[in-house]
């Protein structure tokens, strides 16, 4: 390395030059504000009636003091509402509001130099020295004056402003103005109607997007209508449905979800076990979409009409019920959309249509659509205007299937377009992809996901995925956790037996605030496909007869567990799972509870399915102020039963074969 | 908590209603660009000769491929020059580009669908898998003729294009076609000119600030002009300083900075040690600037004059120095200002100017600019004026006085203003205050910044701040560790003796890339103001004789740092520093390399600098491929012996009366 040297300079004009003409704009700063998702470009999601948070680093040079707002609205609304911010640490300001629509809303910050609460501050500070003030309460004073010259005061602020100036006029001494000007009275009159001195808006207003609470808090159970006979032998209908619904209701799940209820294709029909070769009167993949019958508007005949899927959404309603259909965009061979609309689909040089595959792996039961081209803009109507008839039909919920295989810029508009009309309609994301597609789109408006959950069965690997979850991707990505669905039977399940399935449930409920359940698993089914990570005779391609009293189920456990989560307000939001130490690798110790500390539920969970398994951990007293030798009551909320835990410090054991899950609910003194 | 129970549909419009149009923009996401310094509101800074580095995540939907590219450009050009970015992993692509200009620079980055490569790993993948691939034959050939036909291609382009669709005309089976179609020579001419579907370009365009390598790298010597005489009886002047030099380039120094050379007021003038009543003759603190004899560009008369400065600059330039200024705002009672321009200060009611303060504490020889009102915009265009005037004398370093105290507007605009004329004009910013003004002050645009470094002096301590510095701070924000200054005398140092000054020089010298040290440090200076972190005798308020050459003075020292930072290029960026294991809280062991690994550093301090420390400590064998048991050569750059360093665990011991660092440059085997 040479010395740096100085370089000849290479001035481009001499000084004098007139330059740029300075504004004196942005003195304040405003950055770092939180939530903003990807920079503004993405909404941060809140549901109604929640305490909206947001947080901004706020400063500005010199010893001045400095305030700020938010500033808050409906994106509809044309005047923003205001909220103040306060200083949290370290030029950390923080303030809320509260969201009481399932609507589009907008924020941002105004700050502000605050002339009176710099010079009142100066003042005590002087004073506190013994210095003379006189000149400074003259200052004082008249800041106060000025303010009551002000342009555009209010009738009553003005009236107040010129009281106080009057009355200063009147003091003879300092030392009365000064009590005067530093009053509560006079304080609150210049935060309001004092100078605002260089305000400065941030430069951006950031999406925020509330929505009905069913879109972070849900419980879901999933099931084929056409298994709801019970017989393999008779395919089954919505009034076979309708008569399932007080088991599900039982079990005390809200959302009822069915796979496509559309009539299914002939060409190329899969046959049990995704066999190519079908036997007669195999029913097809519900997937394969499509037939004479109708496409994505119409229902598989065989389960009934229009009118009965409009009974069962009724009937599911008064069971306190909602039901969920799968969007799923494939198309079979014989969907009426091929002939009418050739231009969505792809066509290969000898002139027949390409199918849908993943090479080498071939989908020969389906077609799948493509969005650009001549297809665009009328399959992006076309599929828009199925999803919406299904809204007609009642339906508020969308699980959509492999949404990541068709274009971002497509989800974004059909769920604003959606969301338009009927701001309540959820979309829940079947995407099992990599983890930045998943994020993203959440992020352009998928108001629910699917997880790596099913993957993540150690100590370590739950911890760092739920904290993952809870952390910045919170503010836009909201999980589901399936413990299973008809696509994934669990590695852990297929070898854990009923402890493995009462485990995974727990956690699924109660470490995310939306779990769901594919039917089967209540009766703890893993068979496998051989060496597969799926079910044996899946039920995707064959109608299926369940014994729901089947020796060993966990009915009573599910049951317990929704109760449990609509009981306790700690498990509304997936957002506040804090990990406590428990010194087992095999046992998951975690506190959920609200921002007020008014419910808390301490869990234990047994993460070995095969083994008893005993750790020390902690009750976590700190969190409500009782010292470590201290004492809390607890309420098991599984057995009904009260106790008291004495001391931070504990040893639990837990039994595969007996309990291997704990929920307790903390009971602070007092 | 209540079941969320289905809510009535609010429905605002029914289906079919024509609602958004869709364009299918933004296939293509591109997000999570890197660097973008606050969502792209400032810019990334590099020197020049730098490799910029860009990554961001780029995906599409379903199995397609994309390509990516980086756009940049001067900011002054028109157009975009390109650098190929690719997949790194898990989403995140990468490219990279090489600044060669002291400018201001844009990049952007541009990504799409190749329909090219996506076809040839689809057929590769079919023919692995034993699949017929006629038909995907034919539809790569349809891509390159496709490719041929697009409009403004360039003639050697179009040429290539359409040999290759000629050739593919010819050839009669599917297999030569394929040959010839997954060629290199067809995949270059098709990834060059192939369609570019769903071309996407990122939403913003960065800014990039380049420096000479001086913003970067430099080492800082501080010394008052006026004690350039070293007799207390005599004014110093510039031709005191001329004679100075070799002292300073012994040092290894690369630039010489003064405290402010201006006129110096009278009123209120200090005394030694800051004292209110000064004795006759006292000279004043040199920051209590103007006087009937001139400002901000004026030379103190006793200095000399401003030739023979410029005389001072060129001597300096010969002994490979560059001279750095203080700027600092801050008028002196008599400033010429205050009376051609009273509209730019403030004054109490009574009619007095205010001066100087921080509640309770007074500033009674020095009055403060305001930058609003009737001072917006003359003010700006007079201290820009005044920086220009050193600039044209031929400073192109200003280290900036207490800059947090005026608007960071005002910065933002000067920076800009004296950048436009000469980019290679470098501001330090001498904020010590929070962290994220500092922070916001290098945002604006100071080239280089102090640090907390003079009070981080435990292991924890430092290898907290270091990796701060180095990590998304470090594309904005260029630290100089200052081991003192004329206003801090470092705690540590007053206690530490000689051991401590060889270790805070090491520290500051190899943990960034810019250091310095205010004269005395060399020699261990550290007597204080009883109980404050400031020097007794203060050379701020009178001059000062040293002697350069008193016992026990670190001169060899410093100058071998000063080499060894010259000679090892690892040591010209600070963002390349890692900590090694060392088993001891008081031994700190840090690895400094180059990306390339061609220079590589290992330096182990002893902070403790009254006892002896040993500490087992790893070398970083596996940073050149070297297994745990093998070894590596070393050379030990202060005593420039050569030794041979076998396995990865060593134990030094280090000595605060003898040795208490050590610098080693690591020599892999090969």
């Amino acid at each position: 390395m040479k010395a740096s040297a100085p370089r000849p300079t290479r001035r481009k004009t001499a000084a004098k030059a007139p330059g740029r003409v300075p504004d004196g704009g942005g003195r304040v700063t405003i950055e770092a504000v939180w939530p903003e998702v990807d920079g503004g470009r993405a909404a941060a999601k809140r549901v109604v009636g929640d305490i909206v948070t947001v947080t901004a680093d706020i400063f500005t040079d010199g010893h001045e003091k400095v305030a700020a707002d938010i500033l808050y609205r409906l994106d509809s609304a044309r005047d923003w509402l205001r909220a103040p911010m306060r200083l949290l640490e370290n030029d950390r300001w923080g303030g809320s509001f509260r969201v009481e629509e399932n609507a589009a809303y907008r924020y941002t910050i105004e700050a502000w130099r605050d002339p009176y609460a710099s010079w009142r501050e100066e003042v005590e500070k002087k004073r506190a020295a013994g210095q003379d003030v006189t000149l400074e309460i003259a200052e004082g004073v008249h800041l106060a004056q000025r303010a009551s010259t002000a342009p555009a005061l209010s009738p009553t602020a003005q009236a107040l402003l010129d009281d106080l100036a009057a009355r200063l006029d009147t003091l003879a001494d300092a030392e009365a103005q000064w009590a005067l000007l530093s009053s509560g009275e006079a304080a609150t009159l210049m935060a309001a109607h004092g100078e605002r001195a260089h305000l400065t808006r941030y430069d951006r207003e950031l999406p925020l997007w509330v929505d009905r609470p069913a879109a972070r808090f849900s419980a879901w159970y999933e099931l084929f209508p056409r298994s709801a006979s019970n017989d393999p032998g008779r395919h089954g209908t919505f009034d076979d449905v309708i008569a399932r619904l007080p088991y599900v209701r039982d079990l005390g799940f809200d959302v009822l979800y069915f796979p496509p209820i559309h009539p299914i294709g002939t060409t190329n029909r899969k046959g049990k076990n995704n066999n190519l070769k079908p036997a007669p009167g195999d029913p097809g993949s519900v997937y394969a979409i499509g037939s004479p019958e109708g496409g994505h508007d119409a229902i598989h005949p065989e389960l009934g009409t229009l009118d009965d899927f409009r009974r069962l959404v009724a009937a599911a309603h008064e069971h306190g019920l909602e039901i969920a259909l799968d969007f799923a965009i494939n198309c079979s061979p014989d969907h009426p959309w091929i002939k009418a609309h050739p231009e969505w689909f792809d066509w290969r040089p000898d002139g027949t249509i390409k199918f849908a595959e993943n090479p080498p792996k071939k989908y020969e039961d389906i077609v799948n659509v493509h969005f650009y081209g001549e297809a665009l803009p009328s399959i992006w109507y076309a599929l828009r205007d199925a999803v919406l008839f299904w809204v007609d039909a009642g339906v508020r919920i969308f699980r959509v299937d492999n949404p990541h295989t068709k274009p971002l810029p497509f989800w974004a508009w059909l769920i604003a377009e959606v969301n338009d009309r009927d701001p309540g309609v959820i979309f829940l994301a079947e995407a099992f992809t990599r983890p930045k597609m998943m994020k993203k789109l959440a992020k352009i408006g998928y108001q629910q996901s699917y997880t790596y959950f099913t993957w993540r069965n150690t100590k370590s690997e739950l911890v760092d995925y739920v904290t993952e979850l809870a952390g910045e991707m919170g503010e836009y990505y909201r999980p589901n956790f399936f413990a299973n669905t008809p696509d994934i039977n669990p590695l852990f399940l297929q070898t854990s037996g009923r402890a493995g399935f009462v485990a995974r449930a727990t956690l699924a409920a109660t470490l995310s605030s939306s779990w769901g359940i594919y039917n089967g698993f209540e009766l703890c089914e893993a068979t496998p496909l051989p060496g597969r990570e799926e079910y044996l005779d899946s039920e995707k391609y064959e109608i299926k007869a369940w014994d729901f009293d089947r020796e060993g189920n966990i009915r009573d456990h599910v049951a317990a567990l929704n109760r449990i989560r609509r009981e306790n307000a700690a498990l509304t939001d997936f957002r506040n799972v804090k990990f406590l130490n428990a010194w087992n690798d095999n046992v998951l110790a975690y506190l959920r509870m609200t921002p007020a500390k008014d419910n808390a539920l301490l869990i234990l969970v047994n993460l070995d399915p095969h083994n008893v398994q005993t750790a020390d951990y902690e009750v976590p007293l700190w969190e409500f102020g009782v010292p470590d030798h201290g004492w809390i009551d607890a309420e098991d909320l599984i057995l009904g039963i009260r106790f008291t835990l004495n001391g931070k410090i504990h040893r639990i054991t837990l039994d595969p074969d007996d309990r291997p899950v704990m929920i307790w609910r903390l009971i602070p003194p007092g």
